[in-house]
């Protein structure tokens, strides 16, 4: 029996490093087959949308739905029974991930279309950073991510200032317009002012008036300078995050131009007072 | 008398704590309910400018508006009655967004349609910034708005010269263009150079002759560096603040733009007073 | 006659002062009086291009037009008589927009609609930071040419690069679609690339065919790169402008960080080596 | 027999100088004439594709694309006779570029139209940063590309993200939106969202419900903080070269991180190796 649970733990672990890590042949053999079937049943999906193909080969689109699905609920399943803390996987991002790429096959049977919802799949391929030289990517990604963290207090008021902006623009416009430029209520107007602020500009709805055309030029031109605004903030920010220089002064040579992490002067050697 | 006086005084100040300070708890709930309130007084505006929902529910938008302002009148006059120096608040940025709001409803008895200008109630939702961590939000806000003020001058430059660039390939295109292409005046010219400029291209005015594309095919190319101007401004303007040069100038020979960190003039050696 | 020719120098002096400069009283007033002039003139011209004005007051304009010309030849004949080195203000930026500004009209007597190029005249406008503040803004707009200038041979690497690719793109899309989505020859390709690589957009041409649609994907996500480049370029110089610091070290107490304008040592006040 | 072979040499040495160099008055004309016969051939292919041009002058055109062709494949021929290790110039960038730009002819008689990819031709264009200042351009480009080539990682990630992003949003906008607006299946929405999140919009597609226009405002939005990674990622590799960390580790704590201006260990305060 005690000999059981230890070929039970081996297997578990075994498994674990399998489908967990890549550092070992299997393991790297397991995700590369794994990325392979995830972007093949992402094809499946993007190319069952397509009226032609749907007709044609129909039969065999379901047919890869449901075996991808099953394999994807075969490897949700072993993925909770050999880590070591379930609930943790289960919350993390990847967690969330490979349960939501599973869940709109079944949603499938109640609403028709639902399986355009299986492309949620596309978030599993972000896995591929693991297998090529998996943290060196990570490292970078984690520097952008805490670049956009740090600035996640200004983005929070850049934005809600710029919605502020649009619906004021989008009432005005509303008020300057007539329906028939596509400015038939103020929902649209606001949907026009981020389009145009955005320098997006599809055109479907456009002022038509002299003084709409005035206003819209005030608003480019305004949108010219915003757009400029959390480009410097992730720049700004990712500047930053190289090379923090404190305000301390040597106490023995006076130089300056710390690193906030020094302890001893770059100049002298002496030690550094802490940081107040 | 005077503890009436005293009584009054002890409302004014209770009354002020709740309606102007977001600390207390009522102070919290005050400002909360203000933001809902707001909120839906902007959705109202909005929602009543589409068709189909003014039809059916025209007479609920029509109270819904009416409540609203009655009030934010009442909460007005209760500012300026409790504020210690009403004319201050008055004249400062949300005592004229707080007047402005209340006063759309009035004019939409002598202009159909005024109401819309109601949405500019929409700012008063900046004060959002007052419940969830002020100082904050604040903070981030004054050192993007210290950054676009010390830029100031620069965007006035720029936005000059870009007019005038504009007003002169807007007559350029004038006379290149036939009227089919829609650039039928002068005016329209100038609106599609700056549709174009600015990036956003709605394609209601374009091109179609040969020697009309080569020159839009350079205004977009000259746009290109035209917009990386205003982001060279704010993101140099944003990184100034990290290494900064302050005001002291060498009192023995006036010499200025001494880093922070130095000592000694660095253009004669004098001491340099401390920073103050 | 040698005091008739002293009454002469001291007219011509004062006419230099009042028409040149913009420090008394009377050359101010004629810097702003020459400035409405050329606002009025330029809205002259642009409102003139708007048929319906044309129509009602195509008699006032053609008055506005001749009158303001005169007046422009006037002082520009003055201009050269009362400066010293007349030869030096003819070839200087103001001196040829100064012509430029009153040669359309004449012009406009051998090819019809000539006029619209008057609104060339909108450059003289550029005068006006001569009068709020001269020094100022003139040091800001020289600071923004000289990292221009600075970036001119990355600029020009970065466009003609940017020349050949479109050229390229254009000739394969040329290749890909047929001529219903506009693809009729390679210059239109040409025109298409760089109205999508600029991220402009018109919808005017737009790729209807898979394979088109992929390669315009390809283009627009490079594009996403591309438009960095410039803005790097710009704010990068930007920054280097404003604080360079040399490789220089102090003799005495070895601190670093010195301005390249220093002569003394921040931090000790030594006399600091001259830059090798 | 020696003294022909000394002739052979001579005359390599002198023909490689003339055609690999620009050195010389010989090697300068040479480079000249190739650039002018580079251009004419581009721009032949170019307007050959205008059908008014090739109805009137086709036969002129088939002359140019022959006879250029011919000096072209001369040209690449004496280049691999001449040059010490014909393998490496064959197969360096330009060695590519030169073969690639004669094949298209030899194409034009399997496939009609193929003579279009001859634009290819006009990447020998780069060629003229040889002749004037050579090593400044060229430095300037080394700069440019050290810096993308430095944030190759962390584009690759933004890429493969973007890629990731715009197929989940296409395939929502094309469960919400009905096929009149555009949204045909999953690969047209997955290509809107190309065009939407890099601000290009054509408006070929467009949604039209109130639903996918709210969840299109939200894409343009996010659209506009992630056009501020590419910029924030170049301009900051390109700032990163002027304060600059050296890649010297301390010998006694392993520590890196050292300002290229420091003396000790920040981490231990020992003395640091000269850089070497």
């Amino acid at each position: 029996m005690d000999e059981q649970a230890n070929t039970n733990a081996k297997w578990k672990e075994k498994t674990f490093e399998i489908i967990f890590k890549a550092d070992t042949f299997w393991g790297k053999l397991f995700d590369a087959i794994l990325l392979v079937a995830i972007f093949l049943s992402v094809l499946a999906v993007i190319l069952e949308s397509v009226g032609r193909f749907r007709l044609n080969y129909g039969i065999y689109f379901l047919w890869a739905e449901w075996i991808f699905t099953g394999l994807f609920v075969i490897e949700y399943i072993l993925r909770i029974i050999v880590v070591k803390k379930p609930w943790h996987y289960i919350k993390s991002f990847f967690g969330i991930v490979d349960l939501l790429s599973i869940l709109p096959s079944l949603l499938a049977f109640v609403f028709a279309g639902a399986q355009s919802l299986m492309i949620i799949r596309g978030l599993r391929l972000l896995r591929i950073f693991r297998i090529f030289k998996l943290t060196q990517y990570l490292g970078e990604a984690s520097q952008l991510s805490t670049a956009l963290l740090a600035s996640r207090k200004k983005i929070t008021l850049f934005i809600a200032t710029v919605l502020i902006l649009v619906s004021i623009m989008g009432a005005v416009m509303y008020l300057i317009e007539p329906p028939e430029s596509g400015f038939t209520d103020i929902p649209r107007g606001i949907y026009w002012s981020i389009v145009t602020l955005t320098t997006v500009g599809y055109g479907d709805i456009a002022p038509i008036t002299p003084l709409g055309q005035i206003v819209a030029s005030f608003i480019m031109i305004m949108g010219y300078g915003i757009i400029a605004v959390p480009t410097g903030i992730v720049t700004s920010e990712m500047n930053k995050s190289r090379f923090k220089v404190d305000s301390r002064s040597c106490e023995n040579c006076g130089a300056k131009q710390h690193g906030d992490f020094a302890k001893f002067c770059h100049n002298c050697g002496e030690k550094l007072p802490p940081i107040s």
